[in-house]
């Protein structure tokens, strides 16, 4: 399409400002723009930028009288489940492991902006002794699971590693993964793909000029995965290696259990087609998106669209009635996926986020505002749960599988690289404690389950057998740090198999559990 | 006694190093060292240290095992019960403070040391809008509490406050509630008192010299409320001003609800001798005592003498079992604490407390050791829960009723100035939405419930009637900072009595909503 029709197109649209400068341009500028334009399917957009407007304006108000918790027979907790029930739910998803039908899907597209990096989240090391990146922790949790699952089934299956990134992410995430080997898993079994992106917004509804030839433009949020699956033929690829079950999450949870055989094994119990992992919201006004059914549909109601009274809302037991706390974990079976993509993607609205985007002024100066001037569309991951047919919600413990990495340390705010790091020696102490295992001081004393703080007056944790005053000093033992304990996804995938290694040992911190294909071995014992 | 009697008295005891330096001290030095060693009772204190290192020894082990939760039916929770109920406890509570019948009384021996502060905790001020300090909030919800029970029942009782304090901390706090004419309360009403000293014992028995001719010592624990209310008479004082109930608190809780008509209505109706107010433990391995049963008595068992395997203990129901989290509020008759100081209070064991204490080397030099080097001896208030005749537990929610202040915002932990404030104004700000006001920003758009991250792409709270493009911006609203919203003390004790201030009205944060009788008044409308 040349200059003159497609000027033609964009006053149809309203839209004539985006070739303002032209006159002003160079050859190349020109073309560069030119072809920027025709890529961006003007009627489309214009129509989601519509839509959005529209259906942000009827959201709010309704949603919390139709608002209605998740119904008890589909609302699973692994705090309400029996051991035996448990290992049931774990030989149901190795059996489809073993078989090859489960993939894990990572949405990776945004960038470590918060968090003060200028590259991929995954790529991000929070620093414990083993020094790996998020990347790292999650491939070696897949090639863990991968033997577990033979172990116990003598089904030799692969989980699919699929990772979608955008426009920023996928380059970096595709080198990092090359350099190194893919940490262990087959490079046949990654599929890095990229998510579309949309032009931003004005206020008042003009796509905005970043540069006099260059139109800003975002990735189309995390509910841009099912776009994606379909024009980059992913769920194609799926089908093909006959994956049926897909384990959806984000790329910033450091507990991540990937391809989780109990929340796996539930769904499968349950037939469900599409569900929701979560945690027991700990608040009324914690920041966090809850899963509920609204006219009948299942959704995510995020926070910022529920009223006190409805957040506060208590069962007779005294529980939150809308408890469960969205963690960005989801199941999907490929034919619902299927069934998606052919249609119902088209129904799912996009969500305006307010954002600060740098534009010229008519000058043709960029000017980098200092408070919200234009939105970004975007589509949310769960936004399919209404079209679900059995939808169900596994409610897993905060402290053992959600603990998210959002900010930077110096943010001094909550989900950092700190609170992640310590989420993990947490859950690693508390999996050598069940296994058995002990941790020392420097005189072999045992340390308290619980670091202590200086001004706490409890008694210590005291070894018996000594009662002479000479050997208090012997008997006293009191941490204030936090115990440092890693230990490699390539050991143990969620605290199995640990007896051999720790059960009657004792640690001195810090522990780091490698396996001997790892390079750094055993530290701290 | 004089030193050549002291001094056989020491070798009975082995404290002779006591005297080490005697022969190089001036006579002023000798005299002040002769006052402080005939002060202490050698032969009491011996045998405090010789109980509290041989209860120490048995402690351990066997708790767990003997380990039983609180009773349902003597564990009330506000979450569980209903709106008419609830007024009724506070209509029992009422006619008792109108009868003048409670007392308040506040545990501040402590030192705003890990504060990072040198004067009491309870001078603090968090940095809340009205610049008020822990002290000056405490006393006039007391205020309020006395106008309130006047207004609900037309009975014109005093609260009595009571100020436990210790060496350091009595003075500064007299002097500090004298300069502000005692923030509103009637002088009479005010009792500061001290508890006792300890000296410190090093890890082998020896009483620890600080100087060459000072010992050191440190507060007896907050169990020396006991021997406190004995020996300066404070209990005598309840009793002739008829004092029946007491709810006893520490000074580091800012939203510490004082006399609380909830928990002393409900301690009242169970005819409770002895009660503590908890709120949920939020995962197994949080650092909070629970409330329990222990070979058929109630204690409160520190977290570091709990196993994993107990701490993780659940109910069907997937709660924790042991789920009591102590937050030290505790409520007991006076008829109770007069049998606790008539015998009881010597059964209590001293808790061993490991801490760096400074102390003079051989040569007279004094040392600051990096690591513990000694250990002061403790009682806890929550350890008479033992002689309870009829114990009971009131569960409340955290985020109403509990934040405590313990260290400096540079430590970048938990429990810091800035938690505190924030944890102040989100009660404000649900107290307010809750009495029908509204928030807005500057362009008198609505805020949301709350504060949303740059990142998180929720739909926005968008007020209806306004579908229009160009009015978008007028559409949107997001605010990434926590609202700030504090209400003074005199306005309101529990969120009582604001619908008259705030119903229908528009707020733009900050808001202070102070009482005319202040001078700031109103801000933020």
């Amino acid at each position: 399409m040349d200059v003159t029709q497609l000027e033609q197109k964009l006053k149809e649209h309203g839209q004539e400002h985006l070739l303002q400068f032209w006159p002003s341009l160079s050859e190349e500028e020109r073309s560069r723009l030119l072809h920027e334009l025709n890529d961006i399917n003007m009627p489309e957009v214009i129509e989601f930028f519509r839509h959005t407007i529209a259906s942000a304006n009827d959201e709010e108000e309704k949603l919390d009288e139709h608002l209605q918790p998740i119904p008890p027979e589909l609302h699973g907790a692994i705090t309400r489940t029996s051991p035996e029930l448990l290992r049931h739910y774990e030989h149901l998803a190795m059996e489809q492991i073993g078989q090859g039908r489960v993939a894990a899907l990572l949405l990776a597209g945004g960038q470590g902006t918060r968090l003060g990096v200028d590259y991929p989240k995954g790529m991000f090391n929070v620093g414990c002794p083993s020094g790996k990146t998020l990347y790292q922790l999650q491939a070696e949790r897949l090639v863990r699971l991968q033997q577990l699952t033979e172990e116990r089934t003598g089904l030799k299956g692969a989980i699919p590693w699929y990772i979608m990134t955008s426009e920023h992410t996928k380059e970096p995430t595709q080198e990092f993964f090359r350099r190194h080997d893919f940490f262990g898993l087959k490079e046949e079994n990654l599929v890095v793909f990229e998510q579309g992106m949309l032009p931003c917004f004005s206020l008042d509804g003009k796509i905005i000029l970043e540069t006099k030839s260059h139109v800003a433009k975002a990735p189309d949020g995390n509910g841009g995965l099912y776009r994606a699956l379909r024009d980059r033929r992913i769920l194609d690829d799926m089908e093909r290696r006959q994956i049926q079950y897909i384990h959806v999450y984000c790329v910033d949870n450091i507990l991540v259990k990937m391809a989780d055989p109990h929340f796996m094994g539930f769904c499968l119990s349950k037939g469900a087609d599409c569900a929701a992992k979560v945690v027991e919201k700990a608040f009324p006004t914690e920041a966090v998106g809850v899963v509920c059914k609204v006219h009948g549909h299942y959704q995510v109601v995020e926070y910022s669209e529920i009223t006190l009274p409805t957040a506060q809302k208590r069962n007779a037991d005294g529980r939150l009635t809308f408890s469960a706390g969205n963690i960005c974990n989801h199941f999907f079976t490929t034919q619902f996926l299927r069934k998606v993509i052919s249609g119902q993607e088209g129904m799912l609205q996009h969500h305006i986020a307010k954002k600060k985007i740098s534009h010229v002024d008519s000058t043709g100066k960029i000017c980098k505002p200092d408070k919200p001037n234009g939105i970004k569309m975007e589509k949310f991951v769960f936004d399919v749960f209404q079209f679900a047919k059995n939808f169900v919600v596994w409610e897993v413990l905060r402290e053992d599988e959600f603990s998210p990495l959002k900010n930077g340390d110096q943010s001094g705010d909550k989900d950092t690289p700190t609170t992640a790091r310590l989420a993990l020696y947490s859950l690693h102490q508390r999996q050598v404690l069940a296994a058995g295992g002990v941790f020392v001081d420097d005189e072999g004393i045992r340390l308290p389950l619980i670091p202590s703080t200086p001004t706490v007056a409890g008694p210590e944790a005291i070894s018996k057998n000594e009662t002479n005053n000479n050997e208090i000093q012997k008997t006293c033992s009191r941490r204030e740090e936090p115990l440092i304990c890693e230990i490699s996804p390539l050991v143990s995938y969620a605290g199995e198999g640990l007896e051999e290694l720790v059960k009657g040992k004792k640690f001195r911190p810090p522990l780091l559990l490698s396996s001997p294909s790892e390079s750094n071995g055993v530290i701290g014992n």
